[in-house]
């Protein structure tokens, strides 16, 4: 087995945490490899939020169905696409590469014919597809938690647009899409902690031609 | 650095591939770590699509506007959603974990109850979902592929519905949202290879709370 799949067998959607804090080191390799996650272009369109103030859980614990690892967690990360491609995100993203390699904003007509066209599409349809970038890096962040043996619970069952309200995202032209608490399992007190792990047999998720 | 993020450094969306195979044991551990992503439920509503025949690859290049990844690489994994959830698919999922965690079906009916509800939204919306899911598995691939040091590259520009026909998805109930080859790079002869990494800085890609 590989440290990956080793990794990936050892961790589950931990139900119940003991509230031990994630050392900022271990945080931070998280957030990290999220973000060498690559996205369609390399725009990723996204913003992780990383909410460690107490208080603050305390407010978005309703609004996730009041599940525990909320609170419990050490570390709540929240993954919200852009609602759309903006003429802004679109400069910001042309500037990035033209400061990165060296070259004039110019040079990347390719880039900027591309991001044009994005800009014709319905917002909606945008923002599917920037959820969908955000997806690529929340499974990077999972594998990289996994790795640094940091417990990690993927959620959609919360209510995205009272999160964005209550953070703000919505006046930053953010939705929030999943979110993951890190932290650290309770598993004597975690019903799912003694259960098996349970995938589609390979020979039916993956199908040979 | 981790190994994770050593790996994800290494790997960049590789223009130009030299046509060298990806041998089977590193192509299986690709795959056991993608079939280890979480997704929602554990539903994991999608398939994966491993294209080797060199001649069916020939077929998919010009729906792929010709990227010669498609050609030059070992293997094409082709990451297709379920079109919808099912009564047949929701079935087979619960037989799945009454097997595997040896229980009756009977005894999951909270998983019952929520397959039943995604059941009553509109196949789009069961379909956005899927999808989402299926680029987990996805990112977990890239993850797991760059540290095999095996080259990836993530592609969505292509003809979703001519593959799906060519490929006879669309009778399996299954549409691709997102390919992936996988192969080794030819650094020479590849105009991105020298390129410098861009991503957006920490700062900016991550807020705190």
């Amino acid at each position: 087995m590989t440290t990956l799949i080793k990794a990936l067998e050892w961790r589950y959607a931990v139900k119940k945490m003991n509230g031990h804090t994630v050392p900022a080191d271990k945080l931070e390799k998280i957030l990290d490899a999220m973000r060498l996650a690559p996205s369609s272009m390399g725009v990723q369109p996204y913003s992780v939020i990383v909410i460690s103030d107490p208080a603050l859980k305390e407010q978005i614990l309703p609004l996730a169905r009041d599940q525990k690892q909320i609170v419990d967690c050490s570390h709540l990360l929240v993954f919200a696409a852009w609602d759309n491609i903006t003429p802004e995100r679109a400069a910001a993203f042309l500037d990035d590469h033209a400061t990165a390699r060296n070259v004039s904003v110019d040079s990347l007509s390719y880039y900027k014919g591309v991001l044009d066209n994005l800009m014709k599409r319905p917002a909606e349809e945008n923002f599917n597809w920037n959820a969908r970038q955000a997806y690529i890096a929340f499974g990077i962040a999972i594998a990289a938690a996994a790795e640094e043996g940091v417990d990690a619970t993927p959620m959609e069952g919360f209510n995205g647009p009272g999160l964005d309200t209550l953070l703000g995202l919505d006046q930053e032209g953010l939705r929030s899409v999943t979110i993951l608490p890190l932290g650290y399992r309770d598993a004597e007190n975690d019903w799912l902690a003694p259960l098996v792990k349970v995938r589609r047999e390979k020979s039916k998720l993956v199908l040979r031609k």
